[in-house]
């Protein structure tokens, strides 16, 4: 049994080469402000600079409409701020992506027909097709109430998702999701040849420089080892700016199934990033590390 | 049901203090012979100097007694290597525990009484009690033969494991295992607090820098993102040197929950690690991320 050779090995030792297949994502980094027109805006305006120059799936940092407001004070008003999906935002980015013929992931605070809340993301296709949405499955709680998710959004319920669009299969996670392992395992097993997490993470103002570090740079080998233990590509696309106490770290990069970082951003200026990536490098990498393969499912 | 805080939460929101658990860890880097009883020698004066500068917990190197025999021709009469766990290794390793009151992780090969082999560690408690034996539970097979392991090894069918030493709760693996996420979760959900991996891992003679670099990097960045989504410690013990057509390129080191290196050693000389590691970071880590509590066990 043990001697069998999995698929992929067969298709190595017998030469078969695999042909470059480049795909080009876009990252735009923002700062957003209590204006939902003018965050929409920038938006387009990031989404078309991308576009423009040859990106082809392009992602929005998470709840890019509105300020980051689970921090601080609880305030009921923030639920005004939920919308439909689809709904009026994706209507508009719909428009654009079919005009662009590019791949939105476009975030959202999303409230349902039943009137639940979620941290979501729509992925919208080169047609202009809502093809779903994923629905942030670890939602943060965390002390002194920086990131008190849990009062805004119901936890997702339909587990990790994976959507075929016009240029890759695409997993879609959101900012706390990328602690976490499980998600990436999922995604990747499913498929995924690209990790996406839209992210609103920053340091809290008085915190010391040296813990500010240690969580910079943790969030970067975190997500950056999803990618090489599923031999896929990762992008995570952040806010920069401050608001209230917090700082939002930008760094919007994205990694390949080696975890080599192919493109980072600042950490304080807007920016658009486009970043060619080679998808055959998956399976090449695969021939040697088929880690998916050779988990021990029943055992782990 | 959400808001409903977590025990760790309610430990730090009360202003709990943690004091300072210092553990010193010693890793022994070697190059390994076709001489076992040079390899043990080597072995007895590495967990030697470690003790003599504090060492606590000490590991030496995966398969340390042996040459690297799985890769290149596959040979019947390496078979004849392999011993008994407990056996004439672990009990000296069991007298040198006792004697320098360290816990020691030695990796062997595993002849079981039952004519099975596995690529194998056997933990010794600092009163020389044999704790018990974790079994590699992901064996290699990679092409084109460097890593040829599922030749002489079968899987480990144990499962991953925690074992309570005198110093801390540890979680052994082996090298391969280093690549999957699945068993270090296992290993912190179980409460180990620093995870050991034993390696015999380097680069292929003749392969290109850039692969080189990309898979040394890789290597290192898989195994502090362990360290990060279980907020644990991460030790890994290579082996140095060119053997047949694999160059093990060292490297040895220990990473905090942050994901930060503590100390590292070189990539081509013997030399032994000590490292101070402060186990009540763990706690403290998981004030703000507490991982392990907030997985989505059902759906992941």
């Amino acid at each position: 049994m043990q001697n069998e050779q999995p698929l992929i090995k067969r298709l190595a030792r017998s030469g078969l080469a695999y042909m470059k297949k480049i795909v080009k994502i876009g990252l735009v980094q923002m700062a957003c402000s209590k204006d939902a027109d003018a965050n929409l805006k920038k938006a387009v305006a990031g989404i078309e600079d991308c576009a423009s120059r040859g990106a082809q799936i392009i992602c929005l940092p998470e709840l890019f409409l509105n300020p980051y407001f689970c921090q601080g004070p609880k305030d009921d008003h923030y639920f005004d701020l939920a919308e439909k999906i689809p709904g009026p935002t994706t209507d508009a980015l719909a428009k654009l992506a079919q005009k662009t013929k590019t791949v939105i992931l476009c975030p959202l605070f999303e409230k349902t027909a039943a009137g639940k809340f979620f941290n979501s993301i729509a992925v919208l296709n080169t047609d202009g097709k809502f093809l779903g949405t994923y629905r942030k499955m670890h939602i943060p709680s965390l002390p002194p109430d920086f990131y008190a998710e849990d009062y805004y959004f119901e936890k997702g319920e339909e587990g990790f998702k994976v959507f075929d669009t016009a240029y890759a299969k695409i997993g879609p996670m959101i900012c706390y999701d990328q602690w976490f392992p499980e998600g990436a395992r999922i995604a990747a097993a499913k498929g995924a040849q690209i990790l996406f997490y839209p992210t609103a993470i920053g340091w809290p103002v008085n915190q010391s420089q040296e813990k500010s570090s240690a969580e910079h740079e943790a969030w970067q080998i975190t997500q950056r080892s999803h990618g090489i233990d599923n031999n896929v590509f990762v992008c995570a696309a952040n806010r920069v700016g401050r608001e209230g106490d917090l700082k939002f770290w930008g760094t919007s990069f994205v990694s390949d199934p080696y975890g080599r970082v192919l493109a980072k951003a600042s950490i304080d200026h807007e920016e658009n990033l486009v970043v060619a990536c080679d998808l055959s490098l998956i399976d090449e990498m695969r021939k040697e590390w088929p880690f998916l393969e050779e988990r021990r499912i029943k055992l782990a």
